[in-house]
């Protein structure tokens, strides 16, 4: 007799994980017993009805684990798991294992045109097996690269040739690439406040960066010529993570300040400038520099989703015999799969279909949440630093408490939210207090309103 | 009057490449004047019975090369192409752009078992879509490092925690973090012959590397010790290009190496190591190491497509939390989606059945090679080396020629092959003379059993 399991069908949980965890729970309780022969895969799926790849999946995954033992043509068989338990769990236990953890659903995960996309597999599945099959060019499938340069040049004005275009995954990945083609000797110079994660890269490849003192419209002139930086890392389209967006007469001090010597680079970090939500979008550093030394990155991580890993690289055209031959031995990290897909994804249309639904998205949840922000109980409580762009609000509490208790109060509140003091490369300030870096995309409107409320009340007048 | 092309339904080149190759030509010959208005997407869609996403992705393709133009509302227009085709042209051009290039099938693309692949990426669109939204976690897709150990476990016979295993976009992406993680201050060895771009990725690192002498069983531990080599960076189970297989014997005296000292280190690249046609498969040496300072490195670009871009890293336990420390940070750089994918087609034994098919093809192809070289008039000019693994053969040429006027007859011959003298990383012996490293896996026996016989008549005797 065949154990039937409720599946649920279309449901979060893919179908696999349903039976393994299914099946896994029978055999801790003993339901299924040591040395019980487990049903065929085929008699199985047909009792279920669901794929044999289905069942195949959820036998793999309970085999993997140790759960079960498969025998030579006589099929799988459940373990004695009270004497084999402790053999068969590691040793090391890193991290919680998560990928078979509950999934749901994140809002913008939800925004992400899954049908579209799925849709363009399909084509791609069907219409360019050959060149699926091919080595993918060192710099990226061409396709891709037309794509970016088009759309790229549509959206931002731009005349970018696909040459200029390399693809990478993810944008960590071309941070380690560019250290290598500028040179870890240089002085590096960075944005005193920034993603933490820059400065590991940096610092696992032993190149040292100094931090560079801003005020409200970025990187400060005089101190980025003080630190004696020959190479300088800013996202002037939206400085991370307090927002800052460098007015023009900045971008020229900056670009003056790159003319002067020819040892001078700026590693243009672009990611999040799509999600400007008034005024007209800012041109790129690079398309205003006439010395063709800023290097330009941008990510679909943001745009599209994490899941994705496609960065990309704009070089201006002077440099391309250089990187070619310096850097053009590297195999392209990106599958051609998806570079084929998201060519299409950008030559039809759907990328900025996308973009502007989901930036009509988070301008609600903006609105919404700086509308909570300016009525009762919060009125008063906080400034909102910030808000011209990008996904996350950045807030000055008006409070005397020091980061350490505000940040106990933020968790008691149930507001995921990080303090600004930590994202500093030194030392935080005493200016950089009672700051709270808000993302908001993965965050539903009604469950950030409560948390800031919950926080309000906590806060001491 | 909307023009008709003749398109090739289910050829080579897919049909949107057909349209804009098409379409363009009649652009270039004036057949479509400048300035004419082309037909809607749709109407030409129908008119042509192709899908609107063919259309729009060949009207793409026109527009960012500049053949065309779009108005808004009002659709796609002709450039006048005389006056501006210089303009259109990218000022700098790097390489040839090659993706729109006619593809042809190689050998060991059309092994890749695409149906199975494509049926396995649909149920992973229809099955796995909320984990596909998610951000993949560092180290990889759970499912997918549980398939690696399970998979890799029953076929070297090794116990693998799912822990253990990373994935990563290829090999070379791995070097650079394993310089990272082992630190580029320490003084590396590899053998003295071996890939070129190991070469070139360590010195884009900056990373000193000591070219070690070998002899038929690989590195020799004397020149090893007398290096001060501190990381030995081998690949044991199949140097490359030698062919060479590192007996018990040697690999103990490496073990014995490595126990020694702390600070010593052992980066396996097992790469090519599926492909033995001979004997049992070799366990790695990570197997045998009790010291836990193996770090192991495979790829699945060789075993399945080089356009999939996974390979993975296998760590001993005990370096576990020191790698979450020191490079945990760094986000995955391969897609979820061709994570799950490759988990399903481990877990369904796909991979196991295509490695029995590979290796059954690549049998014949290296028997009718082998053959033929015994043969006239190949026999007796050519003594074959290191045939006991791998995808390529080593012929020693029996010829007084040096190895400059030897390349100039392989080219005269059309024999797409290498010398040995060229993989050397400091300058090439004597000995390495006359010696041509021939990989079979992209060539069809016949066309190469050509190439070899104008070469033996192309041989001065």
């Amino acid at each position: 007799m065949i154990r039937t399991y409720e599946l649920e069908h279309g449901g979060k949980t893919p179908l696999y994980e349903q039976l393994y965890r299914a099946i896994r729970q029978d055999l801790l309780t003993g339901a299924i017993a040591g040395g019980e022969r487990l049903p065929s895969k085929r008699a199985l799926a047909e009792h279920l009805s669901v794929s044999k790849i289905t069942v195949e999946t959820a036998y793999a995954q309970l085999l993997a684990e140790g759960y079960i033992t498969a025998r030579q043509r006589s099929g799988y068989y459940a373990e004695h798991l009270a004497p084999l338990a402790p053999a068969a769990a590691p040793a090391v236990q890193t991290a919680p294992a998560p990928a078979l953890a509950e999934a749901a659903e994140t809002p913008s995960a939800a925004l992400f045109p899954f049908s579209v996309w799925a849709r363009l597999m399909r084509a791609v599945l069907l219409e360019d097996r050959p060149a699926l099959l091919e080595s993918v060019p060192g710099a990226g499938v061409w396709a891709l690269r037309c794509a970016i340069a088009a759309e790229f040049g549509r959206l931002r004005g731009m005349k970018i040739a696909p040459e200029q275009v390399f693809i990478g995954s993810g944008t960590e990945y071309f941070y380690n690439l560019l250290i290598q083609f500028l040179g870890r000797e240089r002085r590096y110079g960075a944005e005193l406040l920034g993603h933490r994660k820059l400065a590991r890269v940096y610092a696992a490849n032993d190149v040292a960066v100094c931090p560079l003192e801003m005020d409200g419209d970025g990187v400060l002139p005089q101190a980025l010529r003080k630190s004696g930086a020959q190479v300088l890392h800013i996202s002037p389209a939206h400085q991370y993570p307090t927002g800052a967006v460098m007015p023009i007469a900045r971008r020229q001090q900056i670009l003056r300040w790159l003319a002067e010597d020819e040892g001078r680079w700026v590693i243009e970090d672009d990611f999040d400038a799509e999600f400007r939500f008034s005024g007209l979008p800012i041109p790129p550093l690079q398309s205003m520099d006439p010395c063709g030394r800023v290097l330009y990155l941008n990510t679909f991580s943001k745009t599209l989703s994490p899941s994705l890993r496609i960065s990309y690289l704009i070089l201006p055209r002077q440099l391309l015999p250089r990187w070619q031959q310096t850097m053009g031995f590297y195999s392209c990290t990106v599958p051609s799969f998806e570079q084929f897909t998201l060519a299409r994804f950008l030559s039809g249309g759907w990328f900025e279909k996308h973009l502007t639904r989901a930036k009509k998205y988070y301008r609600t949840v903006r609105e919404r949440l700086l509308a909570q922000l300016a009525a009762p109980p919060c009125a008063g409580r906080f400034a909102v630093l910030g808000a011209g762009a990008g996904l996350h609000l950045l807030l000055r509490v008006r409070t005397a408490l020091g980061d350490a208790q505000l940040a106990a109060l933020l968790q008691q509140a149930g507001l995921e939210a990080e303090l600004l003091s930590s994202f500093y490369l030194q030392a935080p300030p005493e200016s950089a207090r009672g700051c709270i870096v808000l993302h908001y995309a993965d965050l539903s409107p009604e469950t950030a309103g409560a948390a800031l409320t919950r926080l309000c009340v906590l806060l001491p007048e």
